[in-house]
């Protein structure tokens, strides 16, 4: 094997903030109970898939590094992660896609209805605990970044079967997708401390958000299921566009691009068409070109946090970018 | 015709705040307002599609009523009608419903994919819009109604086929899918008056919205398309099971029960299939128990605006009762 090593794991980073995540999964657990059978099934299914709690990893060792010292932060922490899994049962429903972190989803496992339903019910359950904080701001970033995100999930739906999506294109959808709410996680740490800060944070969780999505793609084109818990080439088999063949296209040879086109043309596209379109991208530097993006989106998000002072919290988030971009999964 | 006049249309009851239903068409569009193509043709189709902005109407009347004077109103009575479109987004998506208000649905006229995105797009904006008019207060109602909808609508997913499902399962379905967001509009209207008034004006919604369901249920066996906008005898089409087949079954033979279980195992029921059953409910009582209850209903709600001064808003507000079970459509 002649990966790169990992320098940084998510429990690594997750260390100074371990008792507050610990915390956010038992307050999930309470903010989405429900007596009805069919939801707390749902529930529980939700919650055995349990995810990295990125999000409110983030927002913890953010609001660590700014100094804060608010109780109700592990209650926001538990809120961007209701967030961030509302809209994944509603993305998996939308996509109808049957596997998440290796577990079957909501619309695989009940059914497409069951899947709008609990996404909405969770979502809205997240909006009951942000009022019961009793904070009209945090309320302010997360409706702003919820609706951003749609927005995010529309420009999804364009990038299929496009050919002429271009870089600017996929900022935009990233950024909206993916980037708002890390952002939204990071400034929510720091909404009641300095205008500098609370903006530099929100800027880093914008930056983080992208490299972090660009990577995402770029372990499509690189990892197998084994490792994701999804299929590996499963964006090319749906004909989404992103970045690796965004930047290998205009270098390829007008037999190469042909290659391309008719993977877009086939509706249910083969492993081996969709491996040769690896390998084009590949060969002409798109997978290089995203890797260079994403690293370039890290050093600029690291910059931003110039603005903190030098605490373990501030080192954990640094980390927090490296793990971003080395990640396998 | 042999019809029961109607003695109220929903022009004349919305004369008193007939101003402020005109502010809230365009505060309506003014708040999904977007730049992204398929979201503004979205808005265009649903904003085409106009309802009757009945719960607007009953918040503006009941904020008179109470005697409130509060210049963010319009606000809210677009918001609820924001609210109840989000839902009627979704509700269409896990229905797979072609047609509403006589026009293509979203799912329909777009794809499934831009419903669910559409309704998350929709509410958030809805968010955004409590936020901005800066009270929590209203906030803490809508949060609770709105996931109190998505319990509705599981409960609705479980009310399929299912002969044994009874009046106080029903009546949990109607509260939560229907009364719940009539009663938030009530009682937002009146939410910083005295708690009496607001509590009495939140029961005055619940009633009505559970006659007003019981209404709707009624129409979809005795209206023809061309009234509604919607095929008659849709629900027992889709195996929905509503109150007048709930009060007609003990009353049924073992062979008319069995025509009953018969249409329920039929995957596409025939026209002349539901046509029977439609002509079982209504012999054996159904259809006459069902309008008793929602004139029953409508009694009590009637009973609970005695705490407001008579005014003509109160008035209008005895006539919304009277629209909820006399109307046709």
């Amino acid at each position: 094997m002649n990966e790169q090593v990992i320098r940084v794991t998510l429990q690594d980073l997750q260390k100074p903030v371990a008792d507050g995540l610990e915390r956010v999964a038992h307050e999930l657990r309470r903010i989405i109970a429900a007596d009805f059978p069919i939801i707390a099934d749902a529930n529980d299914h939700l919650l055995r898939m349990k995810g990295k709690l990125f999000r409110p990893t983030l927002l913890l060792l953010s609001h660590r590094a700014a100094g804060g010292d608010d109780a109700r932060i592990v209650t926001l922490a538990s809120v961007v992660e209701l967030i961030h899994l509302a809209t994944l049962v509603h993305d998996d429903s939308v996509d109808h896609s049957a596997l998440r972190r290796g577990m079957p989803t909501l619309n695989a496992l009940f059914s497409h209805q069951v899947a709008v339903i609990m996404g909405d019910y969770l979502y809205s359950r997240a909006i009951i605990e942000l009022v019961r904080v009793g904070d009209l701001e945090p309320l302010r970033v997360f409706a702003r970044v919820t609706n951003e995100m749609t927005i995010g999930e529309m420009r999804q739906l364009e990038a299929h079967d496009k050919l002429a999506y271009g870089e600017a294109e996929y900022d935009l959808l990233i950024r909206a997708k993916t980037a708002s709410l890390l952002s939204g996680a990071c400034e929510v740490a720091a909404l009641h401390g300095p205008s500098d800060v609370r903006e530099a944070l929100s800027r880093f969780g914008m930056l983080l958000g992208m490299a972090f999505q660009i990577t995402d793609d770029l372990l499509d084109y690189t990892q197998s299921e084994a490792v994701t818990g999804k299929p590996s080439g499963l964006d090319l088999k749906e004909h989404k566009v992103t970045l690796p063949l965004i930047a290998a296209l205009p270098r390829l040879s007008a037999a190469e691009r042909q290659v391309v086109t008719q993977l877009m043309a086939t509706p249910d596209p083969t492993d081996a068409q969709v491996a040769e379109v690896i390998q084009l991208a590949q060969s002409a530097g798109g997978l290089e070109y995203a890797r260079r993006r994403a690293l370039d989106l890290a050093q600029q998000a690291h910059s931003e946090l110039a603005v903190l002072p030098p605490t373990p919290a501030r080192e954990a988030l640094h980390d927090c970018i490296a793990y971003a971009v080395e990640r396998r999964s």
